[in-house]
């Protein structure tokens, strides 16, 4: 798994190049993404779209907040898929990766009325408005561009996300919407969108949240007419080998050093089982409408990129005290906050290899108690300078992180034997160059 | 309180000041930081020291993590304020603002051997080591520079934090490392670092703490012959008008929309109250043992900034939805994470004035549900537009900010009628210059 196998010396490598060679070469701590991981994905995403022997399909639009670094996004995007993006800058992002305004989808509750104008001169697949009164934004967006708009609405279902997201279905607010919206002539009233939030793992996941969704359509067609030619499912695919800590294995973990359990990976969905699903789902439920079959997309995050970075951290110390050795990292939740209830699989990677026998508190460098990756972790025994391989950190490690005391680290991207830097660490120049001179060049 | 008021038109104004207009002029959200707020906590904290007749006092340092902007370090520095820091890159910020080396308390569980060096070059008051290990790198950081360090121990009671952090009292860690750094001819042992963690918001918090640090230092009287020429009590003063949400009310505002109480103002303890009653009981506590009084050092980082800056953020959309209309706001936990679990003042800072009838869940502009200020608020009526003040921002709210999706914002400095740009706010550009070229100029 993760390409990983011990040198001779015992060092973790991948591709034969030793993790924590590469801490050392490049500063720790170190976000590594593997090129072979994103391709594999990216390539196994888009398959089923692409075998036309293979049934319905759909399409992949990545989802930028989940890892917006240009470098993996860029090679994505050679792939064929799109840009999902959520704000003002990551849609300025995708059109500066040259990504065609086709190939983005503008989601979010909160879209800049410049950047609505932005997108509909892009030509924008779809701007999925979040409320009624973005419904109608984006119309007079289109109109100060003397434009059209393709305009999708975002729906929440009660087996969804809702909150500050969407027009409630549990409301009248969809109908309305759909009627004001066919009365716009700056908008073409395309798609639907629904994002389901909590974590779609399994078939049987995903066959229960496009049922719902699909009897929304039919709701929606019985009371307006309209039926999406568009159903943008959004995301909540999952990584395999990641999950949420349950809530009880947590406290036991913090409490009496129980092991933390990786997730089960029976049944999980990959990104292509789940396009072939899904396109099937919504054909027979258009076959059932009578009317013609919608495009169907996707917007995976963490089920493209989750498990395509590493975090290479360095023990800075080893202190004892109240009952279990803390290891003390260059890390902590200023670059890896989604470890503080995700299980994220820790190796040590620098050599010798041994068996994993003392439990060890992994806590980071930053001043607060509540500075803690893991309770409890088992590990062979730790020494400063030791480097620790935590996985999957291809998913909210990096939109996450913080400046909090210590600069960011660099990103690099290994493809096979080589390694180069997409992104370079912060400098302590970086933290101030936002910064007036502070009229204080005399001591106090 | 906080020098506002309403102006004729109802708008909320400092010394004349519109702040809905501040926003409107520096852009939304907006950091704003008041120069007479920063002046008055810091002039009153060091005021006790400044009075001989007022009987013994501490020495105050600044704790640089609580909100690293150099424009308020440097004005917090300008009146005599010492610099607390805890990592590499905060202790490279106090020298380069130009504090001189004795004004300076290096503390912290990742400390760099390099930035060590860079202390003891630099002739800083006390680096605080936090375990066995740290204690002896300081040592050969001294030797490596040919000087002689000044250190100090941090100890965890039973009433603190502890974890990661310092040497267990309830160990002989604190006996062994005293007899060590006694016996490396590079250090000096100078002092005792204590930090309660708990928030010291009474005259009774402060005594039952320095009573267990007084006990302690008894006991190492006793059990080494030892006892510190400086005590640092660390920090946890608080803001009169900012405390954490006790979870009861948490979960009844939640589910019951039931008002978030502020807090009880009712003797809480300022800075200068802290230093006279700290520095009596620690001179009391010398006399009992027959030793010369130690200087007393306070660190406080919420009590000198807390309540010297505000956020305003934009309404950008009210949306119904579940029950309560929702409130997106330009800025959330991205920009102001402390509000998930802190009590802060949210104030309409757009005219009319008006009574706060509605309620509404204060939402932020990125995609997770976890984007929640405050579940329940009362506000006047909202609309698109209107610009909301959270109080009390000095503390946290900028060193945990993330570019989630949309970049972080300006921080202006006003004093008086004049304001200023501190750090401009980061822009698009900002965000990707660390990057490489990503050798896709070619579209997907």
């Amino acid at each position: 798994m993760w390409d990983l196998a011990r040198r001779a010396d015992g060092a973790l490598a991948r591709h034969g190049v030793s993790l924590a060679e590469l801490a050392e070469r490049f500063g720790s701590p170190l976000h590594v993404v593997s090129a072979a991981a994103l391709d594999r994905n990216a390539s196994d995403a888009l398959a089923p779209l692409r075998d036309p022997t293979s049934g319905p399909a759909c399409d992949v639009f990545y989802s930028y907040k989940t890892n917006p670094v240009p470098g993996v996004l860029a090679r994505l995007h050679a792939h064929g898929i799109g840009a999902e993006v959520i704000s003002p800058y990551e849609l300025w992002l995708a059109l500066r990766l040259g990504v065609p305004g086709d190939r983005i989808i503008y989601n979010g509750p909160a879209k800049s009325f410049a950047s609505l104008r932005d997108a509909v001169r892009a030509g924008v697949a779809m701007v999925n408005a979040n409320s009624p009164g973005d419904a109608a934004a984006v119309g007079r967006a289109a109109a100060a561009e003397g434009r059209v708009a393709n305009l999708g609405l975002r729906v929440t279902l009660g087996s969804t996300w809702g909150g500050q997201f969407g027009l409630d279905a549990a409301s009248d607010a969809p109908e309305t919407t759909v009627r004001a919206a066919q009365r716009d002539p700056h908008v073409v009233l395309r798609g639907l969108h629904v994002h389901r939030g909590y974590g779609i793992r399994t078939a049987g996941d995903l066959e229960g949240y496009v049922a719902d969704v699909l009897a929304f359509c039919a709701r929606l067609h019985a009371s307006t007419g309209w039926y999406p030619d568009t159903i943008d499912l959004g995301g909540s695919l999952t990584t395999a080998t990641v999950a949420g800590i349950p809530a009880r294995q947590y406290r036991f973990n913090r409490a009496f050093a129980t092991d933390l359990l990786p997730p089960d990976p029976t049944g999980h969905l990959t990104v292509a089982a789940a396009s072939r699903l899904a396109a099937s789902l919504v054909a027979a439920g258009a076959a059932e409408r009578g009317v013609a079959v919608p495009t169907v997309v996707l917007e995976p995050g963490r089920a493209l990129t989750g498990d395509t970075q590493l975090l290479l951290t360095t023990v800075h110390d080893v202190k004892a005290g109240g009952g279990i050795p803390h290891a003390v990292l260059d890390a902590g939740i200023n670059v890896a906050e989604p470890t503080s209830g995700e299980y994220h699989q820790v190796f040590r990677a620098s050599g010798p290899d041994a068996r994993a026998t003392r439990s060890y508190r992994l806590v980071g460098p930053i001043c607060t108690p509540a500075d803690v990756l893991y309770h409890h972790w088992r590990l062979p025994e730790l020494s400063p300078g030791d480097v620790l391989a935590i996985m999957d950190t291809g998913a909210y490690f990096v939109p996450f992180s913080t400046s909090f005391s210590f600069p960011r680290p660099a990103i690099v991207l290994q493809d096979g034997a080589s390694v180069e830097v997409l992104r370079r660490a912060e400098t302590f120049e970086d933290l101030v160059a936002r910064d007036a001179a502070t009229g204080s060049d005399e001591p106090a």
